[in-house]
């Protein structure tokens, strides 16, 4: 049992080869699986520091909130990857908050804060992967910052449409204008306005919770402005 | 002389008693020492890679810049500390393009990207130096970046002139408008705008190229909302 688990830690984690049997012991005792259902709220920095959190099947979402509530979604965290930011608290370094969502039914393993924390002090392999980790969400969020800020609004939502249209194969997206807020980085009210508008354009087509896309030829000219 | 230099640059890198004498030798030998002059550009992540860059005196800028040239400012490197992002193109995990200004006349020390590439494909503790000090840059971005989408402007200009104002120790900043624009990043004409607001309600005094804070009191309410 212990040692199936850790067959599955060890593609989550390149440093270990560069651990002691007691180092691999400690983080496969520790280990504890978890499931979140869709939407439900996994891990907030400043009040606990749920660890980190190996995406077994099912994805995250984590995101920055405003003090009046307006969420942005920084990156999503997929099946297959680790998340490090959820055991910030141990890394001094990182002095932002964030906030970590289930995106869908999510089925994880987390190795609590302490245990990890204590590795990565005795052995640099680990801390190495803990910054390198980091250095690459830092990417994500560097493309999602130049999205918000430098595109206007009617490309970025044209972009937005036909990413999700060509991650899950559909012309039809179920989301809400709510929905696709908070992934735009925007208010509820912008987005609406802006989907009636390519409504009336009739580049798309609007129903309760989905958005069709009818003309993606103007919608793929508008991301590329 | 070398020596000399090899004492300077230790006091940059916290992994200096672990690196053998060939690898010190290597970074002495091909360190080279250059000025800028206010203003000046020093780096673009696609058009070259300038190298490890040490603040000996002055300040630098680093900021992205938008396809239409609008820039935001991201942090600014300050006397004493050593700038990895500028030799970002060997760290594979940096997919994101900055821009690096001398914002002071600066004397600078620059370790070359291919020697310093070398260092820590070799020496592990370089390698975790440069992924942390990244780590850390990644949470000034995300203070910049929360101030600039969170806040509303009122309250952040009403941040940067009482910021600078106890950073210079003056009552009156000698900037221009499409100065203040660029670190916080907004149009000019949006501080104008508000700068002139401030000005009616008699709490700024606006002047050529530059600007005086007449009532602190208020400014810092405003930083408070």
């Amino acid at each position: 049992m212990e040692k199936e688990k850790g067959g599955q830690l060890k593609d989550f984690f390149p440093f270990w080869e560069k651990l002691t049997a007691a180092e691999m012991e400690s983080i496969c005792r520790s280990a504890a699986e978890m499931t979140y259902s869709r939407g439900s709220f996994i891990h907030k920095a400043s009040e606990d520091c749920v660890g980190v959190i190996l995406v077994q099947a099912g994805a995250l979402r984590v995101y920055i909130q405003s003090e009046d509530g307006r969420d942005i979604t920084l990156f999503r965290i997929e099946e297959g990857e680790a998340c490090i930011l959820s055991a910030s608290c141990f890394m001094q370094e990182i002095t932002f908050e964030i906030l970590i969502d289930a995106e869908e039914d999510s089925r994880v393993t987390v190795i609590p804060t302490a245990v990890f924390k204590k590795l990565s002090d005795e052995n640099i392999y680990v801390e190495n992967f803990v910054y390198k980790q980091t250095t690459e969400r830092f990417s994500d969020v560097m493309w999602t910052m130049q999205q918000i800020l430098f595109m206007s609004f009617d490309r970025r939502l044209a972009v937005f449409l036909i990413d999700e249209s060509a991650k899950t194969g559909k012309d039809t997206l179920t989301m809400t204008h709510d929905q696709i807020a908070k992934y735009t980085g925007s208010a509820r009210e912008v987005v609406s306005r802006m989907l009636k508008y390519f409504e009336n354009e009739d580049i798309v087509e609007l129903g309760r919770g989905r958005v069709r896309l009818k003309d993606k030829k103007r919608l793929k000219e508008l991301a590329r402005q």
